[in-house]
């Protein structure tokens, strides 16, 4: 229940910012069941993102500042190339990377390089959230590098986001290939500079991250020696897995706390669409779900629950966490703990407030909240995802607790066309880092790379969830959320983790004194 | 000795041509010892080439279409993105490819696809001087894939050859990186349209296509199964190996055959440098060496040698051969026979002459040699070692008979500015694909390559010659040179060249063998 003490007037604008940036509509691969016509919708090729545009907090929120703290290192700029892979004429850009050489033991000793591959947003907000790097370097002797991908952050081509971001033509070197170029020159460029040329550098990636780090090891192995690529579903394109597999998961997640809270939410979706079509029915749920404007469409309302539900599930760790909202532990069961324990009488609707409110009003200091009035702004992921990241999502008739939805490429496609003037290739990811077939490809090619998953995020249905060889491993952990084995230590971290997190360690270590070894065979040769 | 008899008008004027096509320069890493205040000649860049315009034969010549007529297949084309790691809104341009499905088992029964990675040139010369792959088809049910390389033959962007050529933005899609994507999307297309995705890809490759076999192999090891990687320089670049290497073997495969052959070669170009300086010098070398026109500098002369030297050794075949040139069996050999029994009292220049008139006019129907006089055309391959492939040579002052020359980075990419207005990235190759410490990074990495290179050759010098694992297999030959192995049998075929084809037979069948069993592990799984 949301407290009323009043906040102080800036601490209250403060928040009212983070409630505009952090609502911003991040899923609607869903449509209500009983209105297929609406698939034209310009919202429907919305898949599910990682992060919404909690990638990119502000830099001068208070909470930004406390974590810039926590972690000491210094910020550089590489000057990159746009393009890799041609010899156009094109602006350099400059790379923002955070580095710390604190405990580093150095060339000599040949001192690790921990490299964390840097995903869609702000890379001192990622560097704040993987404490597990942080945590661990210094038992290893090793420097930590976090350079940020191109064009999040600081690191924007053409001088500016505004530029950057200008058009199809200004964006188009925006892809995943050249990220992981930008990290393999810049490897190279600061162990040259190092003179770290013999160091042994370990790959770290959460979400996106976590897929840039296993393809990193894949094309890149003599670069790095081995790859820790958490909660990374490189498996969620293409007809690799079923396109329903995402909602399927949130909704079994769900399900698992509580059968009638999974049915509230069931239900919801009509009687959201049933009381919009009403006289004043947009007036009345502006104000059963008090919102701070008057609701337009029942689709934005849906999408903004959609869109809770799904990182709810995403960040289900076991105990309170800020990563992208601040919650409590166990957030999914809070959730249905108000949803279920709603005084009798209470409408279904009145029930989804109280649980949404868990997520989007934790801290019980917003009045009203802001619906994202610009989903379909040029933003980073949006054009990833309408050019290479194409990742197929449905809502299913019977698993799902969200509307049927089936996955429609043609009308993605448009909608790409409409945003962008881009045309997606739903094919290329899979043609340039594999994925059929994963087991046969990789049994006897590629090594050291460490898939975790937890099971309660819904990310993990396209995540590697068996081992394929003695060095491609998959932890899989029942009551893990997204990249929960990355974050900082905390002392309530349940013993399943503490016990990911040493194997993952051993595993590091194995990679590390297995690389000393071969290097000193071939140097006794 | 040349004979005399006339030939037609028809086939003088098509060795002419013939001539001035395949007298370009291909090499030119020497300067003369004792004129370094000439180091920024504007030949010096001039690395040793694979292939000189060979590449590309006339399409009308006889010799194309005899060959042609020998292996069937069909010709088509497949429409591809010019840039496949941007989404620059370019022209697609039509890829070739050959075609042959005449041996294939299909689909059902998953015969291979045995796919050719085309690389400088027309890819029907390139098919008709593979005779191993057709050959070997029939007995493993295998369909037969020959495209060709981006900006080769009539793979042309921007519809034309001028217009693919015209300028560094033009040609700035002309890199390894997206010639192996083309392959990639080319094999999934293939593969999709033939109901052929379970057949496995084996893939072959000579020079520089054995180079991108490799690459392939590594770095799409889920589209092929294994990779022949036949006279695969891979380790050429930057200070894997040391720039002196190709003039070092060139010079001990003279050297191997006569001493005295060498040593002519080795005092020769000091005698030619002071002839010229003499009064109607060059006059006299012109006509010593007949040549068409009057000779402009010595250097032309030093080039049109030095490039017959360099082929020679590439071509060093056991038997008669019409590679490059139309050659007798072990044409070194030939040569040094010339150069060492010219008549009691012959010049040097004079032994010179009879020696590579073995390579320019074994035919003896030449009656004068045009030098090339447009070296720095704007040709494909050079566009390549001025961006890519930079490949350090020097010519050593102990080992080498050829004039000392020390690379020179830097005025290698002023020249490369000066032709193309492109700086050379020297790093990158061995950024993306890797090099520098090749057993560690592919030990536990990558398997099923077959890197196979004959120790006559002057490109073996680059190669990966021992074993890297149980699965990355290194083949040497004593007497092999350039890519013999793919070359069609032939009844004077040697013991050893059997041998080396029997071994890759087998190891080809071993991946294809292993790729069905663990399909079938995993279908039954």
């Amino acid at each position: 229940m949301a407290t009323k003490t009043k906040p102080s007037i800036l601490v209250l604008s403060l928040l009212i910012i983070i409630i505009n940036i952090f609502s911003s509509r991040p899923s609607l691969a869903s449509e209500p069941s009983n209105s297929p016509s609406s698939s034209s919708s310009s919202s429907s090729r919305w898949a599910p993102r990682f992060l919404g545009r909690f990638s990119q907090p502000p830099n001068h929120s208070h909470r930004h500042q406390q974590q810039q703290q926590k972690y000491r290192y210094e910020t550089r700029y590489f000057s990159q190339r746009l393009d890799h892979f041609s010899f156009s004429e094109l602006p350099n850009f400059p790379q923002r990377y955070l580095i710390s050489t604190e405990h580093w033991a150095g060339p000599q000793r040949r001192g690790p390089i921990f490299f964390y591959c840097g995903n869609e947003g702000d890379i001192a907000w990622f560097a704040a959230n993987t404490g597990f790097v942080w945590e661990i370097a210094p038992r290893f002797g090793a420097m930590v590098v976090f350079p940020e991908h191109r064009y999040y952050g600081e690191s924007m081509p053409y001088g500016s986001r505004d530029e950057a971001y200008k058009n199809a033509t200004t964006l188009s070197y925006l892809t995943a290939e050249q990220a992981l170029a930008d990290f393999a020159v810049l490897i190279r460029e600061l162990k040259r500079n190092l003179s770290a040329e013999a160091c042994p550098v370990v790959l770290f990636g959460g979400s996106y991250g976590g897929m840039l780090a296993a393809w990193m090891r894949l094309k890149y192995p003599h670069v790095a020696v081995g790859a820790l690529a958490s909660s990374a579903p490189i498996l969620q394109f293409e007809d690799i897995v079923p396109p329903e597999t995402f909602y399927d998961i949130v909704s079994n997640t769900f399900k698992r706390e509580s059968t009638s809270c999974f049915n509230t939410i069931k239900e919801s979706w009509d009687v959201i669409t049933s009381e919009g079509q009403k006289n004043d029915g947009l007036l009345q749920l502006t104000k059963t779900f008090r919102l701070c404007g008057t609701l337009k469409s029942t689709e934005d309302l849906r999408n903004w629950l959609d869109s809770a539900y799904s990182y709810l599930a995403m960040v289900n760790y076991p105990y309170s966490s800020e990563f992208m909202m601040p919650l409590p532990g166990h957030p999914i069961r809070e959730v249905c703990r108000k949803m279920d324990g709603s005084p009798t009488g209470s409408s279904i609707l009145e029930r989804i407030f109280e649980g949404v409110s868990i997520y989007y009003n934790y801290s019980g200091s917003v009045d009203c909240f802001q619906l994202d009035d610009d989903p379909h702004g040029l933003d980073g992921w949006n054009w990833q995802a309408c050019t290479e990241m194409v990742m197929p999502m449905s809502s299913s008739r019977d698993v799902s607790m969200f509307p049927t939805y089936d996955y429609n490429f043609s009308s993605f496609q448009d909608e790409c066309w409409k945003d962008f003037r881009v045309i997606p290739r739903p094919r290329w990811i899979t043609t340039v880092f594999g994925g059929h077939d994963i087991k046969t490809a990789l049994k006897k090619f590629g090594s050291n790379i460490i898939f975790s998953n937890g099971l309660l995020d819904p990310w993990s249905g396209g995540g590697v969830l068996q081992n394929v060889s003695e060095t491609i491993v998959a932890l899989v952990t029942k009551e893990g959320a997204h990249h929960i084995d990355l974050r900082a230590s905390t002392s309530e971290d349940p013993d399943w983790l503490l016990e990911q997190r040493a194997i993952e360690i051993k595993l590091i270590e194995g990679w590390i004194s297995n690389y000393y070894q071969e290097e000193k065979a071939i140097f006794n040769m």
